[in-house]
């Protein structure tokens, strides 16, 4: 048994498969993909990665398990499971799944194929679990793959608490210690026990804080949509998306560095020289059909701002309709387990309060920003009002940090 | 002015010179050099930047200087040079000073220069600043810049707390705030308050404890001795000293994984393969001709210790002698500014624990590393019985996560 | 100017009129009266008290002071208020306040009074304060009353986060740093500056969470109804309303001891040997017309039940209509300010969420509690499936602690 | 099994026999015993008890007997001790203790009487536990005793970081975490695992540091010498001290406030007005056979300096010499389990630090401290010049909270 010092969860005790796991190259490769992509251009603390995550999720796993008494090769493959759930995730992890997604029809590298062939397969059969049954449960398989992918899951818990200690901002800090203690199997699936409908909405509420001011600030969706961009050059000049999902952040950063057609992004995204908004618009103001637009119309709707701006460089992005998987989280209430939106009036609220948060963005340099927003707004058929056109406010400067 | 989010610090607000100079590429570029260099090798969270420790120092230097009363430009001075002091830190900053200094004449990037010229003058020029006099304080000259760099500076403060922080190690916890109020200028010297021997030993105890856990723990050692080496092969390839400091550390990484001859220890750092120990020896065990010898005989007698071995690759890890520079450190006792080594017990006996924690290494890969042990006992005329030879233990993970 | 190490603010200076306050009788006496009441019966570290919390109170005024940039006369009256605007508290805080109010038509000890004369007159003199201007700040009067009692008061953001730190709930967690700073006077009256309704969002989240856990658990809520009949028993016997509203914690609990009429009472609140819930009804399940009883009529109705149930001793316990004074917090959107109820959907949520948390409770021994539950829903007419009838499980410790 | 909520530790689960004793009258009592005595007077913070911190030690025995594999009743038997160990302590904790010895013979209230009868017997019985075992165990006997009372017991390492978490100095932050996990049994003795020297090492600094700046802060001293001096006059006055050590704080400041001997005293401690020093003498300007007067002579020599002072009341405060228990911790270094007095250079020198921090004091009302330091000088025979006389500066408030 091996003991690892986690800045969020102190010690962590590694034993069994998952102490072999993590020496696999495909765990170690998680060291070197930050858990929040370009987050840390708002949050400069927010440096923490994927691999520290993996030992937070397989931790809380642990623990949740023995809270359930469950033990044995069941627990292990659990275990397993919580460790190697991020192992798929490409170079800046969410940033660009959806670029990756378009070229390789998965959002991740073939987490199938990865526990199924080299170290990790090796440690698995060595452990007598089967690669095929671990990768179910990272897909949220059966009962047990609730916990790993789930409502309810480790992997959120672990999350939540720990981009609020990197990042500084408290709204994330869940009680999970009382939520793995609280969790219970009812009629097959994983619920809360009785007294905790308010702890299944803590964690709702958490999200719903974190999201606009770390997950979804706009310095940090800007910076997202020009690494998006920039890398999709990468793939047009060669990159196969097979070949850019197996990169860590550093071989993507000197990929950008090193091409011509990137060099400048790589540039701006390194300084933190970022493009800035034309437009920010709400819902509201936004056409229903806008929000269902494939990647295509979007380049081409660029092409037509871009055009009306006489600029060079213009990005559309459009978020996808809001939603909340939390929502369905069960609470034993009267001898039941519920869904928490039955249970709870602040559900809705929250999914009020989400789409009032969403917003389309345009984004450019900041020397044309002001045409690329007056064009954009014609183009798109935005509300002329709502949109926030600009905020390039002369003389002040462009790349400073700021989490508002 | 502006605030940013820190997560030691919570909120730093950042006006003036110091906003202006944020946005320069030297102070963007310290995004991309970690704080610790390999010690996330052992502390999967240490992951921090020296921008975010640029941005803590700076924070410090401004509310000491609020406490010591001290206003204008001379303090917007001294903020300058917070900010930037770390300025010329190369790639994995301390961890290749050394290397750098051997090819160079100097263990940075020429901060002189780099200040005198580009983004970074003309932001100085702006306000009114001489480069000149914000150099010399980062190198810490005249009495304010010990406030930069000196025994009582804000760097150590910042940095024994942000380590602690990230590391998870609770040692270095200093009381920075107390510290920071306590600060007198006595006959043109910074000096703690009276009543504060015990607030000066704390940083040196701080110090002392996260030293052997955090700061010299022997696979934090290794990795860095692994990256000197590779480094060095990526010199003798053809790379200069001066295009090596201004890499950061993706460019470094992406330099060895790109390089034949450093593939294959890009690939042992990335993944956490690292060599072993054959020897650790205490300084007693070592004669003591072995502590002066210089860079080349190191290489030769790595090259006997191999050709003993029959091994191609050893390293030999020979520290400078043990020093401690806190210990000048002034209190004020009794009305007049005291150097601590004369006012504290303490002292004395942290001098002798730091050359009880000295230790010699000789690393090399695991299949090797037993007879290489051996053969190092000879060459380097060691006592047999104190150096440990040896840690790879049968059956035990090469690459596992420790932190003892 | 003499600085105070606090638990949660670290260290806190004190200077002016606070200085000389800090030693008036009225101001240490809040050494001696807890912050929570009975909350340590339910979380044995919540043991702070109003001293520790007034001075947190007077130290976030400070600062907010600074960020709005008042100074001089008019900033002194606002941190002497801070610091003093618990002073009337009774022994026990708000666990009394109602008792307090039937015997002497206040909830507090009279503040104008506390402020004129004494100890605390004199340091107001000596500071050019009137005593009647600053008793109007602890009131809330004015624009700057409202910094101290308001909807967006210093004194709910020092509460929140101490009562979580010492607790160990982190839901009352909140950025008051930024909140602090996002302080703005719109028309006359304090706003948060744009782009914080999510920061007032939060305030009212942290409030919307700790109240059942923490401020209304229903162990402190029985351990609260108990001192009140027994502090109306001291009455009975003789102590006066003011006699009783001057005491400390200390004197009233050996008041309590010292009478043979409370002295079971004092040992039951002493080694938590607590009355137990017969009833626990939500709002739904209790007739509209109870929430409008009065003290007496309450007295005639437990008398009933415990006529009913043959029980020596019943409590009645009737909370107040749910309220949720922060709705009406004002932050700027649009250029104007807007109250938050306007402006945010998760209001209306949590004022639901509010009234499903209410719950009526009928409290008696262990041994009689089953026969007063049953007498009780008779006598009171409450659904008699919704009512919780009894939460003694035989065999189950009755004073153990918990914080479900 | 029950879980309650600690600010320290967050969750401690508790069950069995430790449940059961939880609810027992002298476990309960221990709610109304701070944990540190006078030192709220220094940090307002500190107002932890010993029932949070007797919970705490339990945990970590709980904690500890799982890392060394101890079950069964053997283990509960260490549990009961650990909650236990300080049902024996008076009112003020140690503050009192050497006042209860002088009436009594014995520090504490009587260990094995008070768990060998009544709750606490009954609930041990019932659990098959001989009070006679546990009791030897709470007093340190035989190897599971030094879990509870050695030099690497559990109750040192949740004080030392309980006291830090409530006073808000962090110097107590010991690892407890990694102290528990390397504690082994080595021939029949605890110690701590081979490479732990520095983790030792730690506890002894945590200590040392602690001792100044919390445990014997001059103010905390004084407050503590005015309550012992008081506590007499009551003793005097017909209390016994079997009553006096079975009461607690509240108990004990009632009396106090209700005798018109100690009213004033009472009045004194509870605002903050306390006495001053005169003289603050080091052990090298002490004359050597002072340390070795007993209470009586002490006695005659405050009256000796009150008429030389024409004073009424003195007080003289001297602590007993110099001890370090700590030292004699075991490591095992090569193999075998050395005292760390023998291993550690840090232990001789802290030995010599303690010394130096060493303190005489003699206290006396601000209005006369000036001619009662004279006097005290002469009488005493300190060296003039060394000790330093009348801290009380004109003009200055001579109750303000300051911690230094």
């Amino acid at each position: 048994m091996k003991t690892i010092k986690d800045s969020v969860h102190d010690h962590i005790e590694v034993a069994g498969v998952a102490r072999d796991l993590l020496d696999t190259p495909p765990v170690q490769r998680l060291r070197h993909v930050k858990q929040l992509g370009t987050v840390d251009l708002v949050y400069p603390s927010a440096n923490h990665t994927r691999f520290e995550h993996s030992l937070g999720v397989f931790h809380l796993a642990d623990r949740a398990l023995s809270h359930l008494s469950i033990e044995g090769r069941q627990a292990e493959r659990v275990r397993a499971a919580a460790l190697l759930h991020d192992v798929g995730h490409g170079p800046y992890s969410h940033n660009l799944e959806g670029v990756i997604y378009r070229r390789t029809g998965k959002y991740h590298d073939d987490v199938d194929g990865l526990l199924a062939t080299g170290a990790v397969a090796a440690v698995l059969e060595d452990h007598g679990l089967d690669p095929g049954r671990v990768a179910g449960l990272v897909a949220g398989a059966g009962e047990l793959g609730q916990l790993v992918s789930g409502e309810l899951d480790v992997d959120r818990m672990d999350y939540l608490v720990r981009d609020a200690h990197h990042t500084g901002v408290p709204y994330g800090v869940v009680d999970h210690e009382r939520l793995i203690r609280e969790l219970r199997f009812v009629d097959g699936a994983l619920a809360l026990a009785a007294g905790n409908v308010q702890s299944a909405e803590s964690l709702l509420l958490a999200r719903a804080l974190m999201n606009p001011v770390v997950y979804n600030h706009h310095t940090a969706r800007i910076a997202k949509a020009m690494l998006q961009r920039a890398t999709e050059r990468l793939l047009d000049g060669g990159l196969s998306g097979e070949e850019l999902r197996r990169m860590d952040d550093h071989d993507l950063l000197a990929a950008l560095r090193a091409d011509e057609r990137t060099r400048e992004d790589a540039r701006r995204l390194s300084r933190r020289d970022l493009y800035k908004r034309g437009v920010w618009a709400e819902l509201r103001d936004t056409p229903e059909a806008l929000l269902d637009v494939d990647h295509e119309r979007i380049r081409e709707l660029e092409g037509e701002i871009a055009a009306g701006a006489d600029a060079e460089r213009v990005i559309l992005d459009v978020p996808g309709r809001p939603r909340m998987t939390e929502s369905s989280t069960r609470v034993v209430v009267g001898g039941e387990a519920r869904s928490l939106d039955r249970q709870s009036t602040l559900v809705e609220a929250l999914r009020t309060t989400q789409r009032e948060q969403w917003r389309l963005g345009v984004y450019a340099p900041a020397d044309v920003v002001e045409q690329v927003g007056r064009a954009a707004v014609g183009v798109l058929g935005l509300d002329v009002d709502g949109a926030l056109v600009s905020d390039v406010r002369p003389g002040v400067h462009a790349t400073l940090d700021e989490f508002e």
